[in-house]
């Protein structure tokens, strides 16, 4: 690696029907020492649709690859790679590949560049809930001006506490949010994050958002034991969102005893009326489904939002469909607009990264297999 | 004033059933040198009702008032009377009195404890309209995974433009939001802010939130005329919010050419897709609100977030209701469980810089009316 100019051949395979000409265009100028060539194919899996979508040998002289599902199916089909850019989060896609399994070609996710989005949505349904909008909603089909129709006030959420369960990037971006609207921010991670370097975000990170510096929390919490969790879980939290990856330790990570200890935390004379409510936008199964619907129901929870749920899609016969203090929407929160821009703002980093000699971002470690 | 030991009587004057009893014990304690003495009124402006439930004379000793809307009818009645402490962000109900017409004791606000709670409305409603969290709803209501029911993906905020008409003390905490959430923020007040000691936010701030020292925002702009006004709203502003108080001058401030400007400042190729969408948490009459109908119906805006109408109620033939780009609530935003406490707070913090003879917060400016 090292500075200087070197001879690269960039191979972007983009599965969308519009890739954005302004971005490959900046790109090419900013590297010009890299032949960037690009291909169009399906949004698909299959590898033999794949193929017969690109022109034979396509990888032949590719040093770097950007893609989403196409890959080499041999590593002797892509003898010169040396970086894999996905245009994903995730890399469940490429682990039955050669590269992934027979090679130690560094691959790079864009871990990172959903956290503004979700954070919308976290914020945006919590309140929801707490500003009971959806009964102002009804009114206004309804041409009814109904100022009286709460007796209740709003409980704004000064001062109240959220429990951010996987303070990863979208967990820092709902931080960050939370604590501008005034209120502590506690962050649960799976390792000890005891000095300022555990606690930077070592992955790619939205400019304007998130905590790269991992200085949002008012208190740090961490561990993947029952134990280590029921001590964040009763420390007085409001609003629980979950953002930690499904894994063997994570699934159902949460269940009765975990909304009791939740519910306790919250007991005491100075914190009437408040109840837990949790929010899910990482993986249905890290939930206890029919445990949250007993703890919704008998009012140990005081409400949830649901952007995941198990199983996906949500059978219609639910019952978490019709609580009045659940809301759902079918795994949506993470889509937005300006994926694709943010996804090669990854790239781009990590080709300057590469240029200089510098460690790249949101490298795929095998060894936890993200 | 000065400092040390005063003797004074403090009357307060609750329009509430449940006075906050741990609130009062807290000021007894924190404030042993001042008789605090209070009653419980109905929440009425009808002097005679208000008298009724009052003992005679009840004002003769009170060197301090807090209140809403019970006053001594004279001058005479209030001796001693040295300063006044509404419970109430605004002083219309005080401005017909001979306290505020014939004496120069001062009187204090609540203004600033409204910040969080319609900062919140205010986030929340743009973003049920940027995400489409209606259509959700409705498909909850059918136990319906509707994942694809959008063709379009959701547009996050970060990078966008938000422009604060009237940064006080709401638009401030708006503007915290905002920017935590990735946005640019432009800042417009009625006097220009051009030094860090004009920008500073003088009235009560609710503590971790707001923009006491002024440095949230991108861009500063000011003035009351429409040329100042023009030159602000083209600057490609995606979401207005109108957080000015009504007066002479902003009375229907914002009408059809304003919204053509508006929508100008955001053409060009790199904007493509975007429309302003206008937030009023103020007062009705600041929208010229048939124009802002017919901007909403052909496009020149995107949509709208209005918590307050003209006139109000909205009557329920109105067209704004039934437009799909509305969002409509009855005046509701400013609700909050926390106001006594914050009031209290305000008053306070008042009690403090009265006895360290520090100037108070909040009062109000008789040659202003605010």
């Amino acid at each position: 690696m090292g500075g200087g100019p070197i001879q690269d051949q960039l191979l972007i395979i983009f599965p969308f029907a519009n890739p954005p000409e302004a971005a490959i265009t900046h790109l090419r100028h900013k590297f010009p020492q890299i032949d960037i060539v690009t291909h169009i194919v399906p949004y698909t899996r299959d590898a033999a649709l794949l193929a017969s979508n690109l022109p034979p040998n396509v990888y032949k002289d590719a040093t770097m690859l950007c893609t989403v599902h196409a890959f080499p199916q041999a590593l002797a089909d892509a003898p010169k790679l040396s970086f894999v850019q996905l245009l994903s989060a995730g890399s469940n896609q490429i682990q039955p590949n050669p590269i992934y399994t027979d090679s130690e070609i560094p691959i790079a996710t864009t871990t990172g560049i959903h956290g503004p989005q979700i954070a919308e949505w976290v914020v945006m349904t919590g309140l929801v809930f707490s500003h009971g909008y959806r009964k102002y909603y009804e009114d206004q089909k309804r041409h009814e001006w109904a100022k009286n129709s709460f007796s209740a006030e709003v409980r704004d959420r000064v001062g109240l506490r959220l429990g951010v369960l996987g303070y990863g990037s979208i967990g820092r971006q709902v931080g960050r949010v939370a604590k501008a609207m005034g209120m502590q921010v506690l962050a649960y991670t799976a390792s000890e994050k005891s000095t300022p370097a555990k606690r930077r975000d070592p992955g790619f990170v939205v400019p304007g958002t998130g905590d790269e510096e991992g200085v949002i929390p008012d208190e740090w919490f961490s561990g993947l034991d029952k134990k280590s969790l029921h001590r964040f879980l009763k420390q007085g939290i409001d609003w629980l969102v979950v953002a930690v990856p499904l894994t063997k330790e994570t699934t159902h990570f949460l269940s009765t005893e975990e909304f009791r200890v939740m519910a306790e935390g919250l007991s005491g004379k100075d914190k009437e009326g408040r109840k837990p409510f949790v929010t899910n936008i990482a993986r249905g199964p890290i939930i206890d489904q029919p445990a949250l619907i007993d703890a919704l129901k008998d009012g140990t929870l005081g409400g949830a939002a649901l952007d995941v749920t198990d199983p996906e899609p949500l059978p219609s016969d639910s019952e978490l469909w019709g609580l009045e203090n659940v809301i759902i929407t079918p795994h949506v929160a993470g889509s937005t607009t300006e994926y694709i821009t943010r996804a090669l703002q990854v790239l781009e980093t990590n080709l300057e990264r590469r240029d200089k000699g510098e460690p790249m971002l949101n490298l795929v470690r095998r060894d936890r297999g993200y």
